[in-house]
């Protein structure tokens, strides 16, 4: 691991009298250029161009206990289908992590307050200098058990259910999924267009809802009784789907809320003796292997992780700068992956 | 972290002289209990018990610079089908390192040379103790580095094409897999039983490859241009697949390397009209999570990652307690997944 010790003369303070600007445009132009005005952030990155500045190796140097490790727990994996976001999302990590010199430290928990063991556990061997929570939900006392030790870390997940969130995080816009997943149905001639989702109360489940009822509605198109919502789970979204598909006036397109769930419905299409992408249209949410292999090919939401990854590392390095920053969030669009389905 | 000073004085030898064994026997108790006579085991474990001995933290204190860190190079995830076998295993190596109080460090690396700079990196940091490699292949570059080293390492492969292996590793046994495979198809009835896999000089390709033939020869069943080879993936295997029931005596079983090339031989039987299971049975082999999904049901080779882990980190733990262990293997037997495509 490099020192830094040939660098470590140059501050950010060196910079900012260099460039005549504050310490905070400076950590503005390294962590988040959009900020600035053009000439501003030409300015700064002239100064840092020219006394050679490199942010990490000075941060690193201030801290001697650095141990250029980010701890980041990974669930058990799932029903196999929809743990698959979560794999993308670490191998992503793992890599954007790596531009900024970090490693990743990997523990499991069966739970929050397990997870929260070890961080504890993490921190007291000063094994790890921040982290990464995926997986967040209402009334998280992970992120509250983080905040109140003031340790860095960004979430991959919104701080649901906060309306004043205290700590940094990046999400993927699922109503923008949904929504999307809608038009494109309607793109394709659709008028009745159901939902199949989770249970009321999750964040996740409840924002992917929330974007079918907002394209549904404005679209002047049917929503009374088009949505369902159930476990997550293949067996659970074939009979969500065969509810429906056995209305009196049935829908042609089904958006779902997750690759399982969709791919249920499929099967409950294929039950009733109808074809997938010609009589009855599927969407399916997070783009999973499973996705591409079966026929006809699932239609389904795709979580660009890589572009989440690539935003923590950021948030996290302007974190571990030393310099103060205030909480931030950033929502990423998913994309549609058209494939047979619909 | 704990610390282990409470229990700093107890050594692996004041147990071996408490117990009237050698230091070994106290070591395979902990570690290769079934290599001991049961009263053997007994004693030690008496010993162990009564002094109140902890191996690692025992090992620990002797080494003031233990990180308890194993570092592991994820790969880049590739057809996104085949990866998840990877991915499981990652997630069981987290589960089985957690038992003997180690974290992994998690680094990417684009191949053998930049994987080999990843651990020259992290020892010089002092940030690991010991490393698990995956992807063993002929002519090793890594684990050649690492013995040359003393490093402590085990690898989740065997050591292909070296007759004399001085390292420690856990394997799933290919061979056995296509082959309990090709019983399972005879079971069934079926005499003509083909093999789809890789081209030929991959360790783990010619030991599926093996397996079949074993089983096909033991059973006198034919052989004679039964066997195809290329490139993984959904479209070769599909046209692997092609070229057999094309043949003027096609065969009625597909034994395949890989869930990849079996939905392809599943794309290529409903291409011919017919009925995968009912006219020509598929098996796959890793159970990913494709296989589960599509229809029929891809019968499929099931790995034991659980296992491997935890033989991994059972020998990891034995080469880190400061006992001087010889190289050693184990080859795990995998499951045969019955599902509707056979």
């Amino acid at each position: 691991m490099r020192t830094g010790q040939e660098r470590q003369q140059i501050t950010l303070e060196a910079v900012a009298l260099h460039a005549h600007v504050s310490r905070q445009t400076i950590s503005n132009a390294l962590n988040a250029p959009h900020r600035l005005a053009p000439d501003t952030l030409a300015r700064a990155k002239r100064s840092i161009d020219t006394l050679g500045y490199r942010p990490n190796q000075a941060a690193r140097s201030l801290r001697t206990l650095s141990s250029q490790l980010i701890g980041f727990r990974i669930e058990p994996d799932r029903d196999g289908i929809n743990g698959a976001v979560l794999d993308r999302f670490l191998h992503a990590l793992c890599r954007a992590a790596k531009f900024e010199d970090y490693h990743l430290l990997l523990f499991t928990a069966s739970d929050d307050a397990s997870e929260i063991d070890g961080y504890d556990e993490l921190l007291r061997g000063r094994a790890v200098d921040a982290f990464v929570l995926s997986s967040t939900h209402q009334g998280d006392e992970r992120t509250r058990w983080l905040t109140e030790r003031s340790l860095p870390f960004v979430t991959f997940g919104r701080p649901w259910g906060e309306t004043d969130p205290q700590h940094a995080w990046v999400d993927v816009d699922g109503a923008a999924g949904t929504e999307a997943a809608v038009e494109h149905l309607i793109r394709r001639g659709h008028r009745r267009i159901a939902f199949i989702g989770w249970p009321p109360g999750s964040g996740v489940g409840d924002d992917r809802h929330t974007g079918w009822r907002r394209a549904v509605l404005a679209n002047g198109l049917p929503q009374q009784g088009l949505a369902v919502r159930g476990e997550d789970g293949v067996e659970s979204g074939r009979a969500l789907a065969a509810k429906l598909l056995d209305l009196v006036q049935p829908p042609s397109g089904l958006v779902c809320a997750s690759d399982s769930l969709a791919l249920g419905a499929l099967r409950a299409v294929a039950d009733r003796g109808l074809v997938a992408g010609r009589d009855t249209a599927v969407v399916g949410f997070d783009d999973t292997p499973v996705a591409m292999a079966v026929a006809p090919g699932l239609t389904s939401i795709r979580q660009p992780v890589e572009d989440a990854a690539s935003a923590i590392v950021r948030l996290l390095a302007e974190r571990l700068s030393g310099v103060r920053v205030p909480p931030a969030g950033e929502l990423i669009v998913p994309t549609l992956i058209e494939r047979g389905s619909s």
